[in-house]
């Protein structure tokens, strides 16, 4: 039996939509409905309180609209929502498949957590991987410019380049061999970040974590797939922008049909 | 007759503080409320209709608080409320101030206007300084890196110089004598901004130029001053930060009380 209901992803903006493009590639046959709540981003500085209550917000909306599960593609808000279920359907957050992914991939046992201040204060991300391989050392930095050049489609710039090596230049004294993404903005400078790193670090990209696992859970009958080829993509911000619509269009390389909602109403 | 009630002052975030430096140092008698609006921030990447709703709410909230003017000490929002007063009060918005500044400081009739992206769409800059000098012509530049690098306190840091020049370089061969500081967070960036303008083009700060027209309203008693010497400052958010409370007390160079309230309450 099929299940053509989509599968629900939700950001506070733009982040998001790196995971829902790795995704799309790796589930062609499902349809996907993104919600960016473009109208209280960023949540990476707001309160545990205030960024749990938005995400119960949009999981609310996303399974109104008949999602079958919902990805977290936000760190703030994965920090803040870590069940696995919630109204009868799988909740896929971004930090533990990355965290286990890393944990599994390191050979030093030294490992590197890159995030913004509120992900890297939650110190989840160590949780999640000494929870998987209690012998690893985790590094973990701030890198607060990182998603202002993401959003300006800097990656490769000069400048990029330079605050990349400021922010990298202590982990990679501290002889890593896995460097996690920890924030759904990250692949946006994926060339800056691996030049910086160099060829023996490996980047850890949540999307391709995800991915993993919602695969893992289809093959064990948790999640139905989408075999029918009706597969589409909505895209639905909380306010209308256009530098969200044209950044959209330019990561997920097509046209894109944009509506605005209100999530607030749920409230 | 000293009217002891607080200027109430808001913005999105901490921008406004650069604002409320300059008239805590004008006006020593007088006592302010600040709003930071943290837990909505930023403004300049939402619509015009929601930053209206939001700037009427903070206004409502400091009425409440019983202050006795408002400056909008935030451009994106100031591009949303234009009117002079409501609820009786005088209200200061941040780009009529610093437009008509400009445009009495020019003597090339060529002025230089730096400003979020919603602040250059709007275009209002141009407007008001054409209002006041018709024969001026005004070059706009969106810098959205700006507020990022502000908020990291990096003025006079190498990448900032480089990003400055950037943005600065086409409005300098442009020959501008004058350069508006379009975004209450540029102050902060003032040295780098300075050193790549130099000393032919005048900066033109909107706190100072607020500050002249608070004094021409209690000049003309449109205004009544606080001639009592227990003024105060207190400052108020939507949402907690300890990055805006270090951030607000490295701007203010002072300890500061710092309160969470909730605006939307009003709503």
């Amino acid at each position: 039996m099929a299940d053509q209901r989509p599968i629900g992803v939700f950001d506070s903006g733009i982040g998001g939509l790196t995971v829902l493009k790795v995704l799309a590639a790796r589930f062609p046959n499902e349809s996907f409905l993104y919600l960016g709540d473009t109208a209280r981003l960023p949540y990476g500085s707001k309160s545990t309180a205030t960024i749990r209550k938005y995400s119960e917000q949009n999981i609310d909306w996303l399974c109104q609209q008949n999602v079958k599960a919902v990805v977290i593609a936000c760190n703030s808000a994965s920090t803040s929502f870590l069940q696995h279920d919630y109204h009868d359907i799988p909740i896929y957050n971004v930090i533990e498949p990355g965290a286990k992914k890393a944990a599994q991939q390191t050979k030093t046992k030294r490992i590197g957590v890159l995030g913004t201040r509120a992900t890297v204060k939650s110190d989840l991300y160590k949780e999640k991987i000494l929870a998987v391989e209690s012998s690893c050392q985790v590094f973990s930095q701030a890198c607060p410019l990182f998603v202002p050049l993401a959003e300006e489609n800097l990656d490769s710039d000069p400048v990029t380049n330079l605050i990349v090596f400021r922010y990298l230049n202590e982990l990679i004294a501290k002889e890593i061999d896995v460097l996690v993404l920890g924030c759904t903005h990250y692949p946006l400078l994926k060339n800056s970040i691996a030049k910086v790193a160099g060829p023996k670090i490996q980047l850890i990209d949540s999307g391709d974590a995800i991915a993993d696992w919602i695969q893992k859970d289809i093959d064990q009958k948790k999640l139905t797939a989408n075999t029918s080829d009706n597969s589409s993509i909505r895209v639905c911000t909380t306010d209308a922008s256009d530098h969200f619509q044209n950044l959209a269009e330019t990561i997920l390389n097509c046209k894109l049909q944009f509506e605005v909602v209100n999530v607030k109403s749920l409230a």
